[in-house]
């Protein structure tokens, strides 16, 4: 039993009106495997970085019990970097720079001891890239989660098609699936994308919380009203790994448990906007988890006895 | 015991993507009375309207338990008239037409019968009416809850904020919480609004559901996902009056139970904005409510168990 996360593991420089960072770590497959870790230490990482990316975030990595034997560090080339800057609402954030570096010609290896994985977690990158990883197992994992975003609707419609079929459940955010579905509606959008072939739909909402679809269910989970959000970067991804990794831990598939693990997503994506970068989802601790999911607990519950 | 809803009684012409309507039957107060109609039959109604006003109207208002003693009819003079059109998304709209007719000179006069109410229902109103109301009762009611909005904050603020502090329940949408608080946080507004008076503080996010604070609880209620969401208008005063409504019947006003009136106020405001107007409001079955309040249930319930 083990997770495969695929995806970027990257510099990011980010500006919010709370402050300024220089180059600090991120990576779609940095926060998702930080935000798994606290669920599974089965966790294999298949990414590529330059020479400069910093051996002590790696040795944290394996500390953290992500496996990084796929994580391929290209001699002579550089991590690859992305700059933004959130507007005033932080629901919106324009993009400075991407320096892809590495990522320009990254073709994924799955090691061979990653690949009887049974779950696997694909983060944002090119649909290509996604199929050339699904491409290498040669079982088809228990439960394929992938994330993705606009920008490859826009460039790379064809591909994304054909990878978005092959898995079972699809995290995108609201105006995504609306791109996707060509549906204002988020009911009707997601019955469209559940047509494409994944079994499961997530809409993320950011602020306003995250629906799982299936064809015959939709359950709502809230974001936890917080003080300040103060960098909002990584929030999807540390979703996205809190769910998969609640889910590779308890080995149990059904819709019920989807939904236990949309709750542990969302904490995890609730801590990671409390500080910059991948700070928070460094050294939490167990009882730091179980409060917070019970501020969810306690933030949505009531009881109502219809006769 | 005794529901006291006070608020407009209108014309509405309105424009929606699905659609376009000729004067039809509006009013906050139309809408608050209609949904609290489903949960207590002993509403008395305070507003105004012209003799251009269907007979055929209050009649139906009277079949359904609300008392129109305290409803003005002002011969020779016509009934307030909104008109207004919906954006693409439905979260924004433009008002092409505000003609105040009878409400520009209205002056609220309890009935001796309606001054012994216990559950006081203001609708957004001019503060300075809203408070008159309040000043005739002899008793303080058991709750007082205020609906107002943005309008108020920009030319009334005074008088606004005279009003909310004698309140129970605020009810205002988000934009308005950050503009009354001067804080973009949600739960910094609702703690610095509830400075202001209220105990308990409703904040409508439309399609994002609603948030009930108090100084040390926070419930957050989603909307349903709707297949089509067909006319807003008057959501927010369906909600309300939901949540009065209930809070009469049972006759409890403790947070717990306030939690409850806010999914009940949440599914009279999904019924509204199914249809044009007050459709939709004027004849469902106790069993369609129970069933829609049995989605709500569905949508959010999951079960965590921590150690």
């Amino acid at each position: 039993m083990s997770l495969l996360v695929v995806g970027t593991v990257a510099f990011d420089a980010i500006e919010t009106p709370f402050g300024k960072t220089d180059k600090i770590i991120g990576g779609a497959a940095t926060y998702a495997g930080l935000a798994a870790s606290y669920f599974t230490k089965n966790i294999n990482l298949v990414s590529v970085v330059g020479d400069d990316f910093p051996q002590q975030t790696i040795d944290l990595m394996n500390t953290r019990g992500i496996n990084t034997q796929g994580l391929q560090v290209k001699q002579g080339e550089k991590t690859f970097f992305w700059s933004g800057k959130y507007h005033n609402d932080m629901n919106t954030r324009d993009t400075l720079i991407t320096d892809l570096n590495v990522l320009a010609d990254f073709h994924p290896v799955v090691p061979e001891s990653y690949k009887n994985c049974e779950f696997l977690m694909l983060g944002n990158l090119m649909p290509r890239i996604q199929m050339a990883v699904i491409d290498q197992l040669p079982v088809r994992p228990k439960l394929i989660v992938m994330d993705t975003m606009n920008f490859w609707m826009d460039i790379a419609m064809d591909d994304l098609l054909k990878t978005i079929a092959k898995v079972d459940v699809l995290t995108i955010n609201d105006a995504e699936a609306r791109q996707l579905s060509g549906e204002y509606s988020l009911v009707k959008a997601a019955q469209k994308i559940l047509d494409l072939g994944p079994k499961y739909l997530v809409i993320k909402k950011g602020e306003h919380g995250a629906l799982l679809f299936n064809k015959e269910n939709v359950f709502f989970a809230p974001a936890l009203p917080l003080e300040d959000v103060f960098d909002p970067t990584g929030a999807g991804d540390s979703f996205a790994g809190g769910f998969i990794g609640f889910l590779a831990q308890t080995k149990d598939i059904s819709f019920d448990n989807m939904k236990r693990g949309i709750i542990f997503g969302s904490a995890m994506a609730s801590f990671c906007v409390e500080k910059f970068g991948t700070e928070r989802l460094i050294d939490l601790s167990q009882d730091e988890v179980d409060e917070r999911v019970q501020e969810f607990v306690d933030l949505v519950q009531f009881d109502i006895a219809l006769v």
